[in-house]
């Protein structure tokens, strides 16, 4: 299904920026590039952005126009900036992946336009397209670098993918709405505590310093998940220092009550 | 609410990967970075990659060690590849979004970490984090170039910002489910009818070559709005010729019947 999706990039003037894109096209597991006129094509500096993703950069097709570049496509969504001079029906990004493999997993072509790194598309460019795709960005800084606006639709399209095919996003489930905001104990008053926790280990004689084995590392995870807030954290630390004086042998509150 | 978003990278080889995620963070309305022990900044190469995003480099952060970088944090969130080492509360890129999203609102500091280019986070800076966040590549080909990450994950977090805000993704809304996919006409078909369509109309003598004004450009607006399949396009193809056998003055079907 994937295969069926094609990344085109027109009148690219940087080769570092086409190398990076077919990188992110590899990561996100799409193929097919194709290159609009390149201004430097093939190049040294492509290959090194592409670190490892050459395959790609080897396969890409190479054309004079946009219109080549489109044959056998019945979508085509072209990126453009948020202040576009003509209207036209507009996805974000994660539409734009959902519609992308709707297509794609029905069988037909579909391609993804990105522009040129300054300039972007032209008006007659743009009205080729079925859809523009807006990548939300801040209105004061809107631009994005070419590969990463490859990386941003083409992390939709896999997200999109993923959910299609059924697979997972991730390897573990995990609640996010388990976290709770607020009052949590910072990460500076959490390594405080570790340090404490583990000097007090030591002193009861369940750590050992010369085997510590991974004990800490599973306390870590431990406290790291249950997300410790202010109040529990001074219950642990009262505990601890307690603990540290029981180890010295001093007498403890417990004792102190019995007399 | 963003500014309370840190994102942290951690023993950065490669100045213009600091220059990409400056960049990337400004394009997503984030501002504060934090630079782990970097090998190489202030940089003039990452100034270059920033491509205007000075003051994010200016105003970033750099201390020695990632305890520093995370002090007053109380939600840390780690960036891991697929085979981690150990195992840990994963999320996606997009429940990541949601979650720094959740927190900031509240006022709590959030942190999203970047390990090295290579060599990503050690396990003892993975153990600092509350929750890793794996974002879901191809796992022949996972390791994403360290500014499409920032990208990737400053995308999801600008998303879910603009969500609790009200704020639209896009200027127009439009249904996705209507695109209709299957048997479109392709592009090449289409090409070849507006060809056909803008010849009919001067034809007709509907179009003035001399001042077309926004004529074809409209009318394309309109077919690739409606996404044209291919027994609608033979419809209208033959309607075409008919119309350009009218303007040569030849007889049409109608008064043929008549006769």
């Amino acid at each position: 299904m994937l295969q069926n999706i094609r990344v085109i990039l027109v009148n690219t003037s940087h080769p570092g920026n086409i190398g990076g894109a077919a990188r992110a096209m590899k990561n996100m597991g799409l193929s097919r590039l194709v290159l609009v006129d390149p201004e430097d094509f093939p190049s040294a500096e492509a290959v090194a952005r592409a670190s490892g993703a050459n395959d790609i950069l080897d396969n890409a097709q190479v054309v004079a126009t946009l219109e080549e570049a489109l044959v056998g496509c019945s979508l085509v969504l072209g990126t453009s900036a948020r202040d576009r001079r003509i209207p036209w029906p507009l996805l974000d990004p994660r539409e734009c992946g959902a519609a992308a493999c709707e297509h794609a997993g029905q069988g037909a072509e579909v391609a993804l336009v990105f522009g040129r790194e300054y300039a972007g598309l032209t008006n007659d460019e743009l009205q080729r397209c079925h859809f523009h795709v807006h990548i939300p960005s801040d209105p004061e800084f809107s631009s994005l670098n070419l590969a990463a606006a490859v990386q941003v639709l083409g992390y939709e399209v896999r997200m999109a993918w993923l959910a299609a095919q059924g697979l997972p996003t991730k390897v573990e489930k995990f609640e996010v709405t388990s976290v709770r905001s607020g009052q949590l104990a910072t990460m500076d008053e959490m390594e405080l505590f570790y340090g404490h926790l583990e000097s007090t280990l030591v002193a009861i004689g369940f750590l050992d310093p010369e085997k510590p084995r991974h004990l800490m590392s599973r306390l870590r995870r431990l406290f790291g998940r249950s997300a410790v807030n202010k109040s529990e954290m001074n219950i642990l630390r009262g505990i601890l220092t307690e603990a540290q004086k029981a180890a010295r042998g001093e007498p403890h509150k417990r004792r102190d009550d019995d007399v």
